[in-house]
């Protein structure tokens, strides 16, 4: 059977998966970013390359081809470019260096394209052909499908929700700019938004989860708000590309249940009358982490039969 | 030689062109909107067909097909669905109407869409693969070309920049929201910033550009204020498909010396740095009423070949 590897550089972890060509993840890798904070990116993307060989090694598999989903990976160019939620800020040649190391084709594009390609793949966006999935995590990403094909645009960089903005003139954004809808809707909005509100201690969104499951008062608003936020931003992005869905993956869309239902009433309240009770939130139904890896596979094993931009 | 009929829907009037195959408007005629505004769609739409036949018949050429651009047409159901720039507020079947009366295919799309594809086919967007095309007239309205192909969305009705919002809370829009792009982008939105600024006179952009033109101060920062909340919203529409180039088209665009300059720079102020200096602003190349009667002719001709999405 031929195998293709999956990677997913996000924020903080970065997963490799060895993927049958059936679409399953046979087995896999993770790379915590943190270690690598002070090094030089050669350094990491060696790590990565060790570990892709490891992987193979160990299920006696060759590598057919290696997708890579990251902040601002460019398709067109195979690079990684300053992304504001790595610790490099250069650009970087990846397909490349992979490319040569490995000897098989690479494949690279944005983390929340890679998600989007996984989730018409194998998840819950299998039936759609216009939807788009928001990452959260870290920061905010996201991925446009339109009829059935992913959104490039002209640099490959397309799809950039997170730095959208939601609020003129408001919070601070790691961009450097003000009011992006990742700087209240992600990790790092999540705790901004608590602190905001009154809260005292240092929470993680995973453990405001947990109290807001158990009534407290003050984690629940937090959800609220965030899905306030998030509401107004999907209104005005429905004008765009008219989706029949958002599609939510990561770590905080595990809480949906907390935020959805803010979310969908403030986007109907706010949003233009042709959109109206016709768009669907869907959280992903896809084990986390295994969405941007299949999507990743399924990028390059795609591109091998030459049909790289569908 | 093969005709088709272009037809451009607008707020003011509706344009019908009798197209050759090859692309040039062999001849046209006008209908006056207001002179409908009280009776029947029916009647507004009997008109059309009527018009289509006579200008056939003045040429001694039949019609192979009819492509219309309108303000909310879809082009899944065939319909112009409550249109806020018509008279008319209901949903109507038009294409299976017209196709009755001249037995020949009719498609019909957003008004925008057809400008689109108009420029694409043959305007400034020729080498392009993503852009927008913006129209500015009575309102504001866009196509989204992606990848060289029209977004429609999953309901055909993707592209409704107009609608999304540049001023939270801001002044009222026709559609019954606050502070959408088009009440300050669009010819009513000018009167608007107009009288704002102190005008005191009922002038319509037309005069307002003469006088600009002429040095006027207030004249003048009418079309900057307007261009800088262009600008604004520009930066962030790039986020989503990441256009090579915005379009402008219709009559206010003829005066796009006396608002892209602003719209530029608040566009590069306010926008994430990925898209920093790649976005070119671009005056439409074709004639006023033009783009979108060829596009809607191309519309029609593309769906025989069997290319109807591209």
């Amino acid at each position: 059977m031929r195998h293709y590897i999956g990677i997913d550089i996000g924020g903080t972890n970065t997963t490799i998966g060895l993927v049958s060509e059936k679409g399953s993840i046979v087995i896999r890798d993770e790379i915590k970013i943190g270690d690598f904070a002070h090094r030089p990116f050669i350094d990491f993307l060696q790590a990565i390359i060790d570990s892709c060989i490891a992987l193979a090694a160990t299920h006696h598999a060759s590598i057919e081809g290696v997708g890579i989903g990251a902040p601002n990976g460019s398709i067109f160019k195979g690079t990684i470019e300053h992304s504001d939620n790595l610790p490099w800020k250069d650009e970087y040649q990846v397909a490349s260096i992979v490319e040569e190391a490995l000897k098989c084709p690479v494949r690279i594009t944005n983390d929340a394209n890679a998600a989007a390609l996984g989730e018409k793949e194998f998840g819950v966006a299998q039936n759609l052909n216009d939807f788009m999935v928001i990452t959260l995590g870290t920061g905010l990403g996201s991925g446009i499908v339109c009829g059935g094909k992913v959104v490039y645009g002209h640099d490959g960089f397309a799809g950039e929700l997170g730095h959208a903005v939601v609020e003129h003139e408001g919070r601070d954004c790691t961009c450097g700019r003000r009011g992006c809808l990742e700087a209240y809707v992600s990790i790092r909005g999540i705790k901004q938004t608590y602190q905001e509100l009154g809260g005292t201690e240092d929470e993680a969104p995973a453990d405001l989860m947990v109290r807001a499951r158990k009534g407290d008062v003050l984690a629940k608003e937090v959800f609220v708000k965030t899905g306030e936020w998030l509401g107004l931003k999907l209104a005005d992005a429905a004008t765009y590309t008219s989706p029949e869905a958002f599609v939510f993956f990561g770590g905080i869309a595990e809480c949906s249940d907390l935020f959805f239902p803010a979310a969908k009433a403030t986007m109907e309240a706010n949003i233009y009358n042709l959109y109206s009770n016709k768009i669907k939130l869907l959280k992903s139904s896809l084990p986390a982490n295994d969405a941007a890896i299949l999507g990743s596979a399924a990028l390059v094993k795609r591109s091998e039969s030459g049909t790289l931009f569908d």
